[in-house]
């Protein structure tokens, strides 16, 4: 049975990393010895091994063991044979660049749909959904293909922003953007507002965590659903 | 001899469209009758055909005609025939996108750098950078490449955006944006502040408005550049 756990942010303000999920994870991970660790996303460009560092001591204070993928000589191999899989948040367009390269995408994917436990934070959570295309983030790298894993039948913006009504600022905003998005694309898209996720047991998707969530359907006005919403329906 | 004005924004806030820039329009394009408008990057979703008329309207208070490129049977045609340019902003990706399906992209770099005056705002300027890489717009749809017209030798930030001390969002800064762009790529960007432009004249690169630039290289603390700096050297 498919299992996830997809967060918008990593990491609260004020808080350390990963703290508010700690509880979280000793549930969701209930059972398992060791996490795979995916750390491609690189945030501000951190290493590999510095990433994994850090999230390893997050993961100790749920009492579990945490390996980074780039320990492995065969990347889609440490997926296929991976207890269950934890992929960090970062730069979108670098993670799925180097799911691509290393041919972990497609045996990710596998990994899921046939019950390995899967979390992700940021990046990592934007890549459950159909494509990447509703990242907030830059393109630093060119991705061979903007097709991500499809864990839940919508597209996901992670840290989802509301417009702020005093800024003179005339960039687009969030909702601008999703907009712009569905002019050329059907699927609809959650924007995950930090402190929340979705929490994902075979065909249930649930909102959990504190504040709404904002659903963007094409030529729709978009809504707000409350924690504790299934979103089964949301295709 | 290479001509160009680029500019962080059309809009000023509580202004109109390309209202603070109407003066400097009647000067850049003096002599010239009649400017090719790129409508591609279409904001918000709107027709090339609408965006033209907001354009064409503001064009007309500095005494100039303006006419769509999607009124030509052969766009790249009309780019070799035109007296000078304007692309206007919106979604990048789009732009970039159409201008290479259109096959427009080799062609307007080509009448650039033989004199024809360009102008750009936004998603127009970004593309006179070497890549579109630094752009802040979400990739609704996948380009065929990320290489843009390198009318200036850097890449370029518009609508750049200083991290608000006061935010508790944990989602990155315009600056950490940046400096990840950096970990993979070594081209200089400038992040151009709302109110300010780059005006190019040959070999010539001067910053003009009111605001301040940032400019970032790798591995360097970034650093304010004045109104009249020269960025002839920033490569």
């Amino acid at each position: 049975m498919k299992k996830a756990l997809l967060a918008s942010t990593s990491t609260l303000h004020g808080q350390g990393y990963l703290e508010y999920l700690i509880p979280e994870i000793k549930i969701f991970f209930d059972g398992v010895s060791e996490v795979l660790f995916i750390p491609y996303a690189r945030p501000g460009g951190i290493s590999l091994d510095k990433y994994t560092k850090m999230a390893a001591i997050a993961f100790s204070k749920a009492g579990l063991k945490l390996k980074g993928i780039q320990e492995y000589q065969d990347p889609a191999e440490a997926v296929k044979n991976a207890e269950a899989i934890f992929t960090g948040g970062g730069n979108t367009f670098l993670l799925v660049t180097q799911l691509y390269r290393k041919k972990v995408m497609k045996v990710l994917q596998e990994a899921i749909l046939s019950s390995t436990p899967y979390m992700g934070t940021s990046a990592g959570t934007n890549i459950a959904g159909l494509t990447m295309q509703t990242t907030n983030d830059m393109p630093i790298i060119y991705p061979p293909s903007f097709k991500t894993l499809g864990v839940v039948p919508f597209n996901i913006n992670p840290h989802y922003l509301d417009p702020d009504k005093n800024s003179t600022h005339k960039g687009e905003t969030r909702e601008t953007r999703i907009k712009e998005f569905h002019t050329l694309n059907t699927q609809p898209v959650i924007g995950l507002r930090e402190g929340s996720w979705l929490e994902v047991s075979g065909d249930k998707i649930t909102l959990k965590g504190k504040p709404e969530a904002r659903i963007f359907k094409p030529e729709q006005v978009p809504f707000e659903v409350e924690t504790a919403t299934s979103l089964k329906n949301l295709h």
